[in-house]
């Protein structure tokens, strides 16, 4: 087989390790090279050493020329803002792209520039496609520059979407998101509030109803359904590496029993690999999804039926970010979808 | 000045051994005995390390008359179910009695009997009182059984009542409780839930809709305001040792700004040792309140001043248990109420 | 490709479950049949939710004559003592055996009487061989019933026998094993020790000095090397879920410079696809290690070259049980050694 | 009772915010003035919400004539180098010092300055005092520059100092220290590998027989002593917030039995309040000193009675930093050794 060509821009965060991490066992796909500003001309072993003897690349300096040369497909993992002009200069050498920062994950612009910063490329913002396979596959596959979701939206989306879409939310409450994320989300980067002492033994809210994974979550939930929810969204920060486990409270338009949402949400998501369904009475946990790329989606009923609370839980490097990357490249690459992506997860 | 002569029955789980710890400190108490079934014979402290040179007790066998004649105050810390013979009986011994089970929390038999079982001493639950010194210290002051408040209702009773007795709370919306606590609540019991490898790096909602502590702060919050709130209470299990956060979810029948919430709270708790009130903007964290008896509490508003979030951060054994129990023995012997309680929390 | 037919006895501890999750994306195994005595009849999913959509079994009851039926290899994770007479009657049924309990892993079976009970089949016990591959490869390959090597073993024996081969271990000092292991190194079973809150922020040394994998590394080198080493083996409890690291301390017969010990371990070494030998000055981390079926070698020199420090890495149910019973699996079966065990370390 | 006048200076350190912490319910003292460069003119209550209501203080900037005015004893919680100055005119003002950097540690000024810099102020070093009152207490009540010892020697020095006063240890083969620390060790300066998901889940060696601990805890064993050992020490990162274990590996003289052993201690450390020795075979666990200034000895004896394993754990930021340094003021100031620092460990 022909394996497809591929690098990784902005590789030194914990994005781009878990990207070579899969990569690295995927047998489609030659890595070909990764970038790193401040790692640039070091092994990625010795700065990684869960990597040694499986990326024998160093780390090359962050230039788009070189990076197109050496590959068709190509990661980009770097802050929002900074990716901007990168993925349009790969869009325009003909690369195909799947950028992991929020940049182009807006198909509204106005509203990507309110919670963020202007948006200097228009015309490849909008080409470009949501990278959520489970809800815009068809677009996906042909697409030439992926947003890769964040983290939280997929977390959310993935089990308020069919609710949305049947009607069953009343318009007027808001929908409540109480999400709690492990601790790779805030990223590599040097804070005292990701010192292992702050977090450790700790737990918080941040930015309540004010984080920029709401208006993303809002946007494509009303793609997808046709209408924007009124949602209501507080992260909580975990102390654990990894996973996402998100609540989320609505107030029903009419009682329902739990069969019914049993069977709306297997009629949505039947046959998608990555989407697990659990019975009635079984309640999610990051321990089953931890260095997996599922989403694990549970629910209750109550309220005499008009109150429904969905969970869903993913680990928020690989279905939250890498995992899902992959998912899209092999989408848009003709491979089998789960290739690379289907190793068990890691429990205990 | 003469010390009260206390002892503890059932003593050997996770709320005894923090009485002990407490206990230990404590200026104004002489522990004369505690009471274990499993340990009845063996040293404090080859038990409990870390009690060593602190307790220098045996565990003495669950014998009432035994400690009935070691003590003025009783501290029960046994299951519920098993705590109502016992305290009903060092009742009528004439002992006050601060009871840590569920089983003299509820001044509504009828509720207790449908969340838990049959109440044998109704006449005893009759003259209890609700241990919560923020909201029922007068009552305290001369009762002689308290039913010490569950970990989970503390950390919502008091954020929630102000609003409540305020009339801000649009009665038609449910109000919201997304509560997650560290793994001590869940006892030194051996069950797979509760192994380390099970826990750790994992996190779960668990019995969402029907844990027991719902119908506790319901009752409470009505009995402390007139009128029982439609409330939903779904628990996550947190991997830390201590400490309860919870984040409430209200829904305003007015738009309020922050400032007012804030003069709300401080009206409310003025004087109040143990809450500590955060600023507008100020989330709490588990962290500043390990180890220690206070409340801390903050809040945001959004939805255009229709909606308002507030959190609460507790040590689930100390303010949620132990301290609180101390707080109450402190109230009923006539000590300073901060008596053995103002040790600064362990951070980080 | 035909698929070697697999089972598992006594499927339902730490090391069975992480058996099920490497197997389950081995592309040369079916994995046919799973046991458990406490779990028969229920289906792996539910009992253990992150194998979900991957493993589609229900656990059967422990019947021998069943699991012959249903597999060629079978991997026993049962109890030592009970594993005994199950090996037996497999290996007279014709079947190999991968046996992860201590009852087979003994040459001397006066030193296994000696830390264990008596050995009711010790006919079996000649004809089995130890299954550490990069020592006696040539013995499994052949084999039929494996004795898979314990945890703090492999981390030993792996760096400690090039020395010893090579006779630079003073024979006068003992050398002292400092190992430190994760939690699911105790297993699934229920103990006060075990338990979340007792683990977790705590750290402390066990059976210091008499652990019973003290003997097993000691023959084991011994066997390796030709004389038993004078061996101090002291164990302590990491609150992490996976992995050992051993620090090993030598006091050698003659000055040594780092390179050479560099070049010893790389002659060793040479080829071995799971150790990964650290350049000198540079120090393992279980992080690097977590997941995989690595084990990373380091060290530094002392004590004006007379003293050498070994520092060893593995994930104790991978390299340590699981991945490395796979790895004997690939062995007896004529598959690429590797084949099911190189997805990358999962870090963070 | 008039309170001492107390100031800290270099206050946002982990150690600054343990003293803050300690003498927030220490009743001998009143708590002047606390300082930070990098928050001067902040409450001390925004940096570190765990002290609201307890410390009502703004941090201030380092000014030493401030400081020296509002303050009889003041404790330097600099780096090292930084102190070097800050104490000596401290010390020139009169004020009693206590400086828990590593500037006033060493006696032998040229050990100092072979492992850390030229030492500027060498006629204060002169008349400093190592800071251990368990060895050197008479010393200490006279002294006027206390150098807190580091929390690794601390761990060592106490368990290790009795066995070379009796003559026990072998002195051709070297004292094995294998020593392990949580995090807060590192500080809470930005570096990566203070990260949360690079300390979490992890373990690993550092700086192996190359630590700065190591020639301060042979310089005052020396003292203690007479002799210096030969001691290898290697230190190890745990994934806890607090506390030291070490494992402390001799070769005997001749042949000892536990009981022996145990009564050297017990004879050593009699009537000491914060030494808790453990009796023959039980071990002491970090659990057991977490946030107390205890430390807990424990001990095994193996190879035929010659070789012995000494463990020690410790609360790195109390009995291994602030907790100590408060013992230290309790002896200057004439208080009870004890005032303050009897709060029990928080277990779990």
């Amino acid at each position: 087989m022909t394996k497809t060509r591929v690098a990784i821009i902005g590789a030194s965060g914990y994005t781009g390790v878990e990207l070579m991490r899969i990569l690295s066992a995927h047998p489609g796909v030659e890595l070909t090279m990764v970038t790193s500003r401040q790692y640039a001309g070091m092994p990625v072993s010795s700065v990684f050493p869960s990597l040694r003897s499986l990326v024998e690349l160093k780390f090359s300096d962050n230039r788009v020329a070189a990076v197109a040369a050496a590959a068709e497909v190509v990661f980009t993992a770097l802050p929002h803002k900074a990716a901007i002009e990168v993925v349009a200069e790969l869009y325009q050498a003909g690369k195909k792209v799947i950028d992991l920062s929020a940049d182009y994950r807006f198909s509204d612009r106005d509203l990507y520039e309110q919670w963020y910063q202007p948006h200097t490329r228009p015309e490849v913002l909008e080409v470009s496609v949501y990278g959520l396979p489970e809800l815009f596959r068809d677009q996906i596959v042909s697409g030439q520059v992926i947003g890769n979701p964040g983290c939280y939206p997929t977390s959310v989306i993935l089990p308020l979407a069919p609710m949305l879409k049947a009607g069953l939310v009343a318009p007027a409450s808001p929908v409540v998101v109480d999400a709690k994320s492990g601790t790779s989300g805030a990223g590599r980067g040097l804070s005292p509030g990701s010192l292992y002492c702050e977090v450790n033994e700790s737990f918080k809210p941040y930015k309540a109803g004010r984080h920029r994974h709401q208006p993303e979550m809002v946007e494509q939930l009303g793609r997808a359904v046709g209408q924007r929810p009124n949602l209501l969204f507080v992260p909580h920060l975990l102390p654990v590496n990894r996973g996402i486990l998100s609540s989320i409270y609505l107030t029903l338009e009419r009682p329902v029993e739990g069969r019914e949402i049993e069977k709306l949400l297997a009629d949505s998501y039947a046959g998608e690999p990555f989407v697990r369904l659990l019975p009635d009475g079984e309640l999610p946990a990051l321990s089953a999804v931890r260095g997996s790329n599922f989403c694990d989606i549970g629910f209750v009923v109550g309220g005499e039926g008009r109150q429904l609370v969905l969970f869903a839980a993913i680990d928020n490097l690989v279905k939250g970010a890498a995992g899902q990357a992959v998912q899209n490249l092999n989408l848009i690459c003709g491979q089998p979808e789960t290739c690379g992506l289907l190793t068990g997860p890691l429990a205990p």
